[in-house]
């Protein structure tokens, strides 16, 4: 691949979040070319449309890498369709409905030679990196992380979310956790959890996470809830012995004892096209499951209550 | 390592799995000579005894190998302490309270040049091996687990199975996943699971998975249940293009549509240390996750139903 010869690219799954970030940044990325989507009940302009990948694939051989923003139940079928054709994949996230689909994901893409990139989009926020490398040279004694947001905001009417694959407020807390694992210089481990759980669903509406490291170092607390009404807080906190690090707004402002260090425009989704076009020129695949396996962990060792029924 | 100079090996944690598997095997085994023992509050006759790790590991540099026969949850800070000395280490089942914990080990094992080993006894069964063989050539149309047995008589008293990190009817379930990794040719893949937990538990009494493969050849039914009472069930069949395969008595004996086909006697301690020697002769570990994975992605994607308090 040159910046000459763009990859030709198609995207599976027509949805929201296709048209508000995938779409807009596949335009900005010169790496990619958009070729082809595949929707059952949407089109793209200016590109062949399909209603299922495999007519995709079977009439477009030209294609040489697939975007799927499907959600996690029917993606894996697709993702299988995708890699069985010799395509570089990039996964929405989550990656999956369950870890072991994608241990199978990345043993195919290894088989096939080919470059398969599980995104976590929140670690593309702009001060993620900084907060990263702050981190890195700092004797960390606490941190905490705190994401309070309003399920009738952001998912109005989306029943799924309550569904056992719907994940709960995980769905949210789980781009906290893929902001963790990426700036945190140790592997966070489950200690304990607290999911509650309305009467009426299967997913958790409020979870506490404590988390440690190997060696007892220091703890994490998490604290993810869809209660929230008013201001919404996405916010991780460590205190340090060079002042306490605040990363706010899901990862776009930095600030150390309070002063602001980082605080760029939000370009997530550049981000990983960028990073997709890196993996594939360098040969390479990006399967981090820490924060999928930190829910698991959460849903196998936590302690459910059971809490009020939830209505919209 | 020759067998003229077997490995010097201490035991952590003297309790009943200890006393009636372990001791007797470790005695049998010629690549091993036990040196030490730690237990809180047991003695073992002949060797040095210790009431922790730290100690028995600063006062016996011979020691070379250590099987940590504790719980899940104390189990993790034993096996760091372990491999931070250079031992090998073997792990009783399950091999972690959680899969990031397993994850830290096995790193930890790689980075200071040493065997871990996460034993899942059941593997060990004498008929595992031949039902592997069978179906590796055989086309298979359907897998049914059927594994249930009476908790009051295998956990009388044992009150920490109804907690989070007790697995509940998982405990036994994992050994039934443990042969079915280790004997289907293809990966299994959850796709639902239904946990029914006691209303006074955390965790489950009996649990329904319904797991397939990538591009859904077969199916895989388990129905893992505490309270069955009279005779026990231990069995895993499957319907094949060359006959019904039968495991039962949780792996001992092998028939092909009703005729034994293996039965042999139970050594499955003594393939454990086998194989311990194996991997500490080749310089290779062994940490197979996928039957705690599977349990985890249970957890994960499973639906809790409450079903009537359990009282013993």
């Amino acid at each position: 691949m040159t910046m000459d010869s763009p990859i030709p690219l198609a995207i599976v799954g027509v949805g929201k979040i296709a048209r508000d970030q995938h779409l807009p940044s596949i335009s900005r990325t010169p790496a990619f070319a958009l070729r082809a989507a595949v929707s059952r009940n949407a089109e793209v302009d200016g590109v062949q449309n399909f209603t299922d990948i495999e007519a995709c694939l079977a009439a477009r051989p030209d294609v040489k890498a697939v975007a799927l923003c499907l959600p996690p139940e029917p993606r894996f079928a697709a993702a299988i369709t995708a890699l069985e054709a010799g395509c570089h994949v990039l996964l929405e996230k989550p990656p999956g409905a369950t870890l072991g689909e994608t241990d199978v994901l990345a043993d195919l893409a290894r088989e096939k030679g080919v470059t398969i990139f599980a995104t976590w989009h929140s670690r593309f926020a702009p001060a993620v990196q900084p907060a990263k490398a702050f981190l890195a040279d700092r004797a960390i004694r606490k941190v905490t992380i705190t994401w309070r947001e309003d399920v009738r905001r952001w998912h109005p009417g989306q029943g799924w979310v309550w569904e056992p694959a719907g994940f709960g407020v995980f769905d949210p807390g789980i781009n906290a956790l893929s902001i963790l694992t990426e700036i945190l210089p140790d592997e966070a481990l489950l200690r304990a959890a607290r999911l509650e759980v309305p009467e009426n669903a299967a997913t958790p509406i409020g979870v506490t996470m404590t988390m440690g490291i190997a060696g007892g170092g220091y703890e994490i607390d998490a604290d993810f809830d869809w209660r929230q009404e008013g201001p919404q807080t996405w916010e991780i906190a460590a205190e340090t012995d060079g002042g306490l690090m605040s990363l706010t707004g899901g990862g776009k402002t930095m600030a150390v004892d309070g002063k602001v260090v980082s605080d760029e425009p939000e370009a997530e989704y550049d981000g990983i096209y960028k990073r997709f076009a890196d993996l594939i020129e360098a040969g390479e695949s990006d399967m981090d499951m820490r924060p999928l396996r930190l829910v698991a962990d959460a849903c196998l060792l936590g302690r459910r209550v059971a809490v009020e029924p939830f209505h919209e």
